[in-house]
């Protein structure tokens, strides 16, 4: 299948752009493309009104979470988990995590995200829903000692499946964070990961009380000292939040070649801390976007996280020229897509063919004197049209299709967990 | 003119609206108002996939900086304002301020806004935008000693028209700073304000520049205390930004009955500082929301605006339960209608029908666990169907009048305005 973008807004001038397969195999000048070069049966889009710009690759998330949405606010972290969150966990199975994630893939969509980073339950509902909907998602087989036990049953089912999807999807291994997981399954973790040549994705360094709580039983050791003294941190490493970072601790990540997961709502509406944004990003580690879940967001939408982060940092360092747009616009996109091993998040020749086209006679976008700036500060998205994930329109128009079952059937999940809750 | 909402999601039940000219006559439970009570002529809306809610009332923006929207980011305040908005601000003229005023309009139609509070240029032109545009506004007789020498003029004008206009639309007296205007204009302007009953609306102590470097002319006076010092401060006083206060500060601000305006995303992308939600608040002063201008947010979306002030507080504070939903809300809606005097800002009878229906089946609002908390901290403007205001729909399905033709030009009005800078 190929398709032909025509007339796009592409940077800082007018393009036609061909897609063969799931690829960007030509971007010219409008009307360079010959007759000859487009094969037949091309779909052409009339993209005058469009602007097109990479998509969003959201690098921590908790998909399904979305059940969890709006359930219990304004609350400080321990009593948010234990006291709400892990209870309706309780209850969940795959049925609800399947219709929790096709719901958050519908919203990750509708606002110009194709590909998100999950860690949660039932990883093949998850897995189910991606297939499905024509996103991207790397899919976390879960290990928190402290929460279930199946660690046994996680390694097999890696070792079973880690290649038995579609090439949009992937497992990595997932060990939640260091208070949940010991030092003999972190290493074990850390062992399948390599060997069966998979991501390793983390929270690290979330909160003060992770941060200072694990200096005791560590012998004194921050989470990040700790992880890297039993040699975890690899380029392969991905951790999520890192917020409280010493000095020693961003030269660490640096070092080891860990990317990191900043994630903004989620830090400040749990009031976890300010993400040292200019230490981080000055260090040269590379910083990727993530949502987290919808329970601490509350929301999905990548454009959102792209401004909190940049105001965050900005108002954090005391420096407006901090974290400017061109920036938090390639965490949020090329970054991501890096961290994860993607050949996507640039619209170039020969990079996997994501993209979404932006609507430029939305008011946001007006007068327009700097798409990027627009895009980041002040649209939403209301001003997304289109969304291509793999060389496939995954939205059309503002429609997704099957919206309002993957709604009812969301609702009706959740009124089946709320009274098994009762 | 009659409107009835039927069906439509009222707090945590359905209910029936009626609408009777510019206020809410009734609220009652679904089919419980009687044939009777219902006017001739009617207009029924079928409200059974809405909600219906307060509207934002924007108590600070700067409206017709829209058309500076991306034009200069990421930079110092005092960089931003002499390097880029003076120089821009210079060449404008009242067709480029009914055009970018119009252009915000719209915009604050579109997120659900019906008021906003302007402090800026050719005040006539955002007047009459605001009139035809059928939304409300108070709109600034703007005195600023250092850019501009017209204060004889602006008072002629306050006595000449402070009653000239529909019942939507207020002058009121806007002294721009204590940094530019000195003593005895400030004296004159509380003066005018008081004998024409009008609201007196300043930036104040809105970067730590200010508080500090105001402290040398005032005899070691914050801000705050300098203008109680001169009998400034009163209940018809509405102070914008008061990002650096003092716990002096604060108590001041609360003996003398003064509403404050937290505009968060531009104190963010200014690096301006944190507001003191927690201590403000908690003093019991009236704080309402505003925008700012685009220039400095860069948009006017009230909604993105509540989410960022909530969350600013919380990590701020370091307490996830300072600055709740509900809360936030009533900033964002009540408290801004209150400091501007206007009778509205909850849908109850007797109140103006301002109002905006927002629509349950957008997949932000789902499942649905509290509406408040979905519409603060996860939706986005594309979940606003209708927006009435003052008894009329000023927006129905998404569609504001016009649209195209504002937009249009807007952009030629930039345009102008940028050729005439090169």
């Amino acid at each position: 299948m190929s398709i032909l973008l025509k007339d796009v807004r592409h940077k800082n001038s007018r393009a036609d752009i061909l897609i063969e397969g799931n690829r960007f195999k030509r971007i010219a000048l409008p009307g360079k493309i010959s007759a000859a070069e487009i094969p037949q049966g091309t779909e052409i889009v009339d993209c005058s009104h469009f602007a097109v710009l990479p998509a969003f690759y959201n690098a921590h998330t908790h998909a399904a979470m979305t059940l969890f949405r709006g359930a219990a606010d304004d609350l400080p972290l321990m009593k948010w988990l234990s006291g709400w969150i892990w209870p309706m966990e309780k209850r969940l199975d795959a049925e609800a995590v399947y219709a929790g994630s096709r719901l958050a893939i519908l919203e990750m969509i509708k606002s110009g995200t194709v590909f998100f980073s999950d860690m949660y339950w039932f990883r093949e509902a998850t897995i189910r829903a991606a297939e499905e909907m024509g996103i991207r998602a790397t899919v976390g087989v879960t290990f928190a000692e402290g929460l279930v036990d199946d660690s046994e049953l996680n390694f097999e089912f890696l070792r079973a499946h880690y290649r038995d999807y579609s090439p949009r999807v992937n497992l990595a291994v997932m060990p939640h964070s260091v208070y949940t997981v010991g030092e003999k399954l972190f290493r074990r973790c850390a062992d399948i990961a390599e060997e069966l040549d998979l991501k390793l994705h983390l929270h690290l360094s979330e909160t003060a009380d992770e941060a200072i709580r694990s200096r005791t039983p560590t012998g004194g050791k921050s989470p990040v000292e700790y992880l890297d003294s039993r040699g975890i941190l690899t380029p392969r490493t991905i951790a999520a939040h890192a917020v409280h970072l010493s000095d020693l601790d961003i030269s660490i990540l640096r070092e080891r070649g860990v990317s990191v997961v900043h994630c903004p709502a989620s830090n400040m509406k749990l009031a976890s801390g300010s993400f040292r944004a200019q230490a981080v990003l000055g260090a040269g580690i590379r910083v990727a976007l993530g949502t987290d879940g919808a329970a601490s967001n509350n929301n999905l939408d990548m454009r959102e996280e792209m401004k909190l982060a940049a105001l965050l940092a900005k108002v954090t360092s005391g420096n407006p020229e901090t974290l400017p747009a061109s920036k938090v616009f390639e965490m949020a996109t090329k970054n991501g897509a890096e961290a994860y091993g993607i050949d996507a998040g640039e619209i170039a020749e020969g990079k996997l063919a994501d993209a979404i086209l932006v609507d430029l006679e939305n008011e946001r976008l007006v007068p327009g004197s700097n798409l990027i700036s627009d895009w980041v500060y002040s649209a939403d998205s209301r001003a997304v049209d289109s969304v291509l994930c793999d060389g496939n329109f995954v939205m059309r128009g503002g429609r997704v299709e099957n919206e309002e079952e993957i709604i009812s059937s969301a609702r009706k999940a959740f009124s089946r967990l709320r009274s098994a809750s009762l």
